[in-house]
């Protein structure tokens, strides 16, 4: 099994380089990711700049990959159509810092990059570990949980372009109690900002950390992460209000 | 009414000007746009930098809102937690140069926008003018016609959080056939890089012009809007494939 294997917190980072001891088991993986650091940038992809393309080995000097100056789509892009000899059998993105649930979902890079690789048809897994406190994230052991639900993914012969949001639980919460498939969740979040002015008297805010949803719905991402399952949510990327599109077809419109 | 403009061109794009002065004659209209282009930017948000703002006047030296040296779903935030005295009735983004239909939907930052005000149950619409041709656009004509597209969704006392977007045929083809309500388009994009060495050898690659979708799905935005109609799409960000994850819930899993 050929595996292509991309993030969005930079090729250097340690959750990339924990999933990428795992998926070694299961085939061939290549690395194609950002050079640096690329949280939050949701599915921005690179127009007006060049994608500067290097090389990196893995600590054994070993070929492991490719850098890309740009954003985790670009980079699903660029190995798809650029880099790759052969189109992968799976793509994997991961393994993230930090949980990707709920409308956060649409906010990152990792889940952006598991969906244009759907958009190719090829079937594609983001994969995230949840962050809780101010501590080093066990990825090894994070890595472990996430080959194994991977591999359970794939046991079940996924239809190609099928797409999955795998989060871990704190590994910090004790043991994981489980794995659970559940929807998004799509309550709000509580967010704020932090107003002050430079030196010169200009406004500005900072985003103030602790972005959270105050009431999820139930049996959601959100909820099972917190209650220590491993969740897992299919995706799709059509989003047209079915059952609004419906009601619209009696509206009459004119010009 | 009271009316939030913005959008992804940045807030002295020719655009957002053509639909504030047709928005004036719905409303109060406040802008809070970037302060730079953020095209393809998708659903970004800023966390690692500070967002200045800045006040904007308009042509006519009156207060016409802020400029935010960010996203433009940062602006959203920023409009909705800290720089609106009191809270939109209706949260407009565009007018974007460029349609957003089919898979453009999810890395369009004018869509990201308006999905933005629809996390905080905004009534929400993005609108989009297609580019054919390289000429200028016809902004002012357009932008009338998404003010009439826009009285129309508001006169069907759409739900707090109702989310919709809307492209304007490029005008270049001939008069406005009608308006469809029509869904996303999710068949693939065909595109392609163009790979390169700079003076000291590296490869780097642009991402080449083009963009398109050879094969798309009919009754959609994609094909409507190449017919010339004027599309409608009601959007939600609930990511989660339902068919899929009810046959999920008859796998087994185990750790």
């Amino acid at each position: 099994m050929r595996i292509l294997l991309t993030n969005d917190d930079g090729i250097y980072a340690p959750g990339l380089r924990a999933l990428r001891t795992e998926l070694v088991k299961l085939g061939d993986v290549t690395v194609v990711a950002p050079a640096t650091e690329q949280s939050a940038v949701g599915h921005s992809i690179t127009l007006l700049a060049p994608l500067l393309v290097q090389e990196v080995l893995d600590e054994h000097n070993q070929f492991m990959g490719w850098a890309v100056e740009g954003r985790p789509a670009d980079c699903v892009k660029l190995a798809l159509l650029e880099l790759l000899p052969e189109p992968p059998d799976l793509v994997v993105s991961g393994l993230n810092a930090g949980s990707n649930a709920g409308i956060n979902v649409l906010y990152s890079g990792t889940v952006a990059a598991a969906i244009e690789a759907a958009f190719f048809r090829h079937t594609s897994i983001a994969v995230s570990l949840e962050y809780t406190k101010p501590k080093p994230l066990d990825f090894p052991q994070a890595a472990k949980l996430a080959r194994q639900v991977i591999e359970q993914i794939l046991g079940q012969r996924p239809a190609p372009g099928t797409l999955f949001n795998v989060n871990i639980p704190s590994l910090e919460k004790g043991p994981v109690r489980g794995i659970r498939t559940v929807p998004q969740n799509v309550a709000p979040y509580s967010e704020s900002f932090d107003r002050r002015l430079d030196p010169r008297g200009r406004v500005y805010f900072w985003t103030n950390p602790g972005f959270d949803c105050p009431d999820p719905h139930p049996d959601t991402d959100v909820t099972a992460l917190r209650e220590g399952y491993i969740t897992v949510t299919p995706l799709q990327f059509n989003l047209t209000h079915a059952g609004l599109l419906q009601e619209m077809n009696g509206w009459k419109w004119q010009l």
